[in-house]
């Protein structure tokens, strides 16, 4: 019995500035049905205020509350740990972790820089590390739908570079990370079990979901390529075209 | 019995441009004795005829021969694999790769792009694989001593970050590669036992020599860290100050 819905954004919602065709509806077919929705996206291009003003662009209008992102769950965890962030990111996500001073140290924090994804930034970050910072990882995914239509290197790749050459391990606090999961299960007011994960990924979002109880929608927009369900044990609860097609799922199992 | 030795160029001859002190002489003193040396170095930001140059401007004289680089390992291996290469390195490497039109496909190949590993010229060989290039990378190394004392990025962060992304393993073609040993070992004529590797890098140099059963020595010049010699099991066959250290050690075996 379904009680709750997390929906990821990129790839699902919407792909580079557009929504999908049917996706905004059927959001609004889960509230309709009384469903909680919660949004967990592993974006970390741009700063949450920027986020919400795209979607409500798109025409989905959307709460801070209601919506799950890595830097914010950065911000909580920097300001608890007395940590100030040596941010290698799109200068657009710097809004969300500022004014952290840190009494504590540096954490080396890493998002999707893109082209800001440099020799020289790699270089300082890593030599950060070897001199002690903490390594948080706002996101490990390997690739992205770009806006040609290609799969181009996200984030993961470059925290595994630095992963490599410093002989530490990032500390992800995106999704499949349980505590990034947890948070929003919270929100919803739902046990795993009764929540399910709507997602293109099938590591990050589905196998990070069921791993946790929850039920794992994959769909098959955004970065999803034919096979990618193979990739996980168990394989995902369910595999269908698209947000709607997950929709007309979930509401058949939460009637 | 020690027949023959094997030494590491970057950090153990020469830091940046210049000779480090006593190394020119020692080798002449291993020559003196009679005793056969090959070069092993994982350099890719030269091309060989460059690196001759400038070890003739240290005051080293050295044959192609007596050389062994990962380029021209992988000009050899690319010519056989009838594979044109796309080259991720330094444009003074290219020299050493040009001429290869292949008609098998691509290979990219990865070394020590420096300021080159740009998100672009990353991503281009990310979707190179995607599409079914082969994958080389001519060293795996984690880091190396700076021209400003502190340790840098090496290629093998980068190919971490291609190997994560593209769920693909690279074929490392340079130390610790058996077969770069082997071919160093078969033109100074010796078993794996009577020869030993002098090196900097307690895993490529010391480790790779050793699994292959040759002595390994660590010198405490170039990105020798305190405390790296315990990184590895077994531990180095020494450790020592530097390459004339190294080489009094193997005179006292090879009597």
């Amino acid at each position: 019995m379904i009680k709750g819905a997390l929906i990821d954004l990129g790839g699902v919602v919407f792909v580079g500035d557009a929504a999908l065709p049917g996706a905004v509806d059927a959001v609004g077919r889960l509230k309709a049905a009384g469903l909680p929705v919660r949004y967990l996206s592993n974006t970390t291009r741009r700063a949450q205020r920027m986020l919400i003003d795209d979607l409500a662009r798109m025409g989905l209008s959307v709460s801070p509350e209601e919506l799950f992102l890595p830097a914010v769950a950065a911000r909580a965890h920097l300001k608890a740990q007395g940590l100030k962030p040596h941010l290698l990111a799109q200068p657009a996500l710097a809004e969300d972790l500022a004014g952290l001073a840190g009494d504590r140290g540096l954490a080396v924090v890493i998002g999707d820089a893109g082209e800001g994804f440099t020799y020289k930034a790699l270089n300082a970050a890593f030599r950060a590390l070897l001199n002690g910072a903490d390594f948080i990882a706002l996101a490990a995914n390997r690739s992205f739908r770009d806006a040609d239509g290609q799969l181009s290197l996200d984030a993961g790749a470059f925290v595994a570079a630095l992963e490599y050459a410093s002989g530490r391990s990032a500390t992800v606090l995106g999704k499949p990370s349980p505590d990034f999961f947890a948070s929003a299960l919270a929100s919803l007011g739902c046990a795993p079990e009764e929540a399910v994960m709507i997602g293109d990924d099938v590591e990050s979002d589905v196998g990070g979901a069921m791993a946790l109880g929850m039920a794992g929608i994959l769909v098959r927009t955004g970065k999803y390529e034919p096979g990618a369900e193979d990739s996980i044990a168990p394989p995902p609860t369910a595999v269908v075209d698209d947000l709607s097609a997950a929709v007309d799922c979930v509401l058949t199992y939460s009637a």
